[in-house]
């Protein structure tokens, strides 16, 4: 039994880490803390956890929290994180990082999020999350910048072709849809139900601050700098992201090729599943798990890869829990079946 | 035409305000104004009213509003319109207040409103905008404090039986849903979508200010002090409400009986709706429209009253509107249609 | 590991049972049936599925289902599981039945359900499933009569204060509002997304055929004959019932004194918690899980108690599970935590 | 005053037809039929029409309905309304078929639609009824085949592009996501609340049938054959389609351009709005008007057009109406407003 905090706690994706936690059989939840009035029990705040997560939620103090942890996962805004990441590493605690701030270069870091970063010395060691790619990586990982929820679908819709070599890099357009979840969780009017039930909206449209994160990744596949297009939308659900993607192909290839490498490339991969020729996937085949269905159409010379999962399971604390298992040499889908 | 003014333009009840007179055959939108950070046309802050409503909406100020309109319309919050209604008066404008501010005796009100009323001297001159009991009283009213959402539904449902001296008056329990525009339009993480999407809640279970403006205007008219149960659920859509009443009958009755008692009551009241016997009303009946659409039906010596409006039509603007027409002999229904 | 299976696997209770069924420890899932075209594999029909119920699901037969399974549940619409039934008693199977086929007495039932029932027979032999009322009946039941979702948070909303004589038996009203799921998964015009979405109403106003099924155990826990006021409501959302039940006192009794009787009632029961006194669950407490929470206010004589559950877990298939866990000596939470 | 009819009043196109004319002041609605089981006053069927359209709603009988009528509109599904149509031309009415079935030459219709075209005859006449396109032919066409609700987002915010030959006319993609009013109003599983609530999908990837309807305009406009990419996704939301398009410009152009050229495209037309630089539409924006709102945004050599209509609206009955309005020399505006 290995003892985990979660900070942030009461953010959607922390609630969300806890949730899985509890149905874990290698941890036990022994921190948990929040911008909060009061300390009170987890419980009080969400009744949803009575009797299944009663400990205290306390306010943040992470020299106290790295006393009584053996790994801490953080769901943070961007901009706090690198504030208290360096607490946990330096009493040599492992951290899974939920915000954007180990997932960039520092320079790359302030043109998109706007701030000089504040522990440049910790963004090389940190591992990007991503286990289908680097699982290896993350095994011996002390730092986890874990994925953001944009970037893991549109990743891996595109992984495979990039490694095969099979598209025209400077072609692909990802248009995004994402729950409402997305945003976080916080007063807000553009958040509010009456502004986004019965409404559609495209927003950031090729100004997210997610898209820095899927060219550099994508780049490193590639082996060469490409730039998408990249288009997300807010759809009124709670969760769930489907990302529509468009790549041109440059060799020639079927709807049944395609599949096929897909499979390939994700062969041995727990969560991601590849529909067979004909059929695609939907929000509603993945929200609650930690999968990411990827369905694919050739038309042409344009290869419709559809890439679906729950944004705050596969794209954050689902994944993020499938990194711990990962590093602490639990079952990969321990706590996600 | 007359000239027309919307202070608390940028509200839902504000907007829907507008929204109705734009197709207003009798009266011009000369000002509006709002509680914003700068001054610029409406449809910038609302693109839907592009092309439709361009003037510039402006920060309050309503002495210089006054000199520019004939009559307004305050959808403001509660306490605010206290201090502002007397500009209007002072003015000799007419007022149509949509707050809670003069619904009430000032001890009342600051009983469940926690505030000492600033405008005491206006109370007594306010008349309560239920045109289809007080219509007379609307025609030459200087001041209208148009009536809560909860209590038009409530009230229209409950009306005839008191009238008919046919129910026990202790034994009226209302049990209203309300969709979230109900909460109004601000930054609050209680009313942000995933926290109303696929979920449903009571709050404020007899405790809601709405409920000392039902016992009052019940009491005025069954002639007697009678104290209701109020419970108040928030429902995941953005409008309407359904208020499922209960009342115990002191006269045989049934279903049959009912629904004439009520058709003969709304006899000429072109906004309410009796559904004939073995029928009952939606919300989708009315949503949009300003019509109370109400459904009977006796069980022994239960009578259920189902009771439907769209709150921002007849539980708010609409009633607003309706309430102008008759002050101002237009037709009833103009721009209601 | 028993052998179980699953009639209906395809209707919104069934498909829960099986996502249940994939997590828990005691039991295999050996067979799955439904009215269906072609035979194929249960992840073929429900992708979400895939790679954890890959098990062919076949059309119905139950003689040669029964040869392989221990316990059977039926997610059958009523009328059909009274022919299915003896097959498997017969057969020495037990069997979990969440149909309304055998809640009721032969002739009760034929008045509310319109057809005269086939298997008297063992209606007297079927234990009324609600394991915190009868958990002792049920350990040694070879036929359950799983309860209907409105029925599950009525009755579980009332039976403490029958129990406790506090209230005046003729004066229980239960206003409930329930998601859509509750009407079953079918074709059918008035289910479809846009006749339900941004829309409320009443339906079956008193004359819901899960009535006769809440005064038949209510009155038995009172000890004598009592006829409720039900009203059922249809919410937008998928899953949830929130039944706001008002009860005339007879004994003095404040909030704090109904929050005691009601935690002592459900002393030791896993699912059931009872709010602390100023404070009133909602669906999102519940959805998802097993629990029904329930809070309480008392105003002047009137005591307000709000039950919630989630209608496909506590409401059908979570309640069976917990039946199953009873009767085949598992812990009683197993595969529900 | 003239005398309109409308077949398929029950249909959510029909309906919304009948919406729109109650408050136009040019038309009076005589005959109104649809397929249903006994004939009763429309507002029976739909009661919020009760005291706004209280005639009859019959049994089909073109014949019959023809001698009542100056004008129909077809709110049928396609198949049928090619059988009916040739009643009204022969009786000399015009017609307004909100159907596909006139929109097609037989051929393409055939591989589209699976079936051979029973009215041949009377497709060439058929004008294709979008306004801001074909004004000219619209005041004197005799039958109209009313737009697609796809292909009026897509190939309003397509044209100006093509007539300015600023695009690659081969690289368009359009990326539609619609509410469900699209599929239309019919029993069936797909469509049902809990099928569509909580989830999002791509459908007919491709391979719907309204892709020849875009290709077969946009190519008239382009000049030369060409062939989109088109990918339509369901959201769970009643009304409106948002389409994201993707183009490929030739010309060296920025936003500011971008919005210049389409600003003059549409000049003078009344219900299509330019978003200024800098800003996008949303559905809020547009639903329950016949607005058409258009955002640009560029991206290196990419041009993202977002364009928004109510699909009942714009995208059916609203536009349907439009053209009765030029077709008869009324407003273009009349009852739209």
């Amino acid at each position: 039994m290995i003892k985990v905090g979660v900070v942030g706690a009461t953010g959607y994706a922390g609630e969300e880490v806890i949730k899985i936690l509890v149905n874990h059989k290698g941890v036990k939840i022994t921190e948990l803390s929040a911008v909060i009035d009061k300390e009170e029990p987890f419980s009080s705040i969400f009744p949803a956890f009575k009797g299944k997560v009663d400990i205290i939620c306390k306010k943040p103090n992470p020299e106290e929290m790295a006393k009584n942890v053996d790994l801490v996962f953080l769901g943070l805004p961007h901009r706090i994180s690198m504030e208290i990441v360096p607490v946990f590493l330096k009493a040599k605690k492992r951290v899974i990082d939920l915000s954007a701030d180990y997932r960039l270069p520092a320079d790359t870091y302030k043109t998109w999020y706007g701030a000089e970063h504040k522990d440049k010395a910790n963004i090389p060691i940190a591992v990007y999350g991503l286990p289908e790619l680097y699982s290896d990586k993350v095994k011996k990982a002390e730092l986890i910048a874990n994925p953001g929820c944009y970037p893991t679908s549109v990743i891996l819709g595109v992984a495979p072709m990039l490694k095969e070599k099979a598209i025209d890099v400077s072609s692909i357009i990802a248009d995004s849809k994402s729950g409402a979840t997305g945003a976080g969780r916080k007063p807000d009017l553009a958040l509010s139900f009456c502004e986004i039930n019965e409404n559609l909206k495209a927003y950031k449209v090729n100004e997210h601050q997610h898209k820095p994160e899927i060219n550099k990744i994508l780049s490193d596949i590639a082996g060469k700098e490409l730039d998408i297009v990249f288009t997300p939308h807010l759809v009124p659900m709670n969760r769930g992201i489907l990302s529509t993607i468009y790549m041109k192909l440059v060799k020639g290839l079927d709807t049944k090729g395609a599949v096929e490498i897909y499979k390939n490339f994700y062969k041995g991969k727990p969560f991601v599943r590849i529909s067979d020729e004909g059929k695609l996937p939907m929000i509603r085949d993945i929200v609650g798990s930690n999968y990411c269905d990827i369905g694919l159409k050739v038309t042409g010379n344009t290869l419709i890869a559809v890439s679906c999962i729950d944004n705050l399971k596969k794209g954050a604390a689902g994944q993020a829990v499938q990194n711990m298992n990962i590093m602490c040499g639990f079952d990969e889908t321990e706590g996600l079946g």
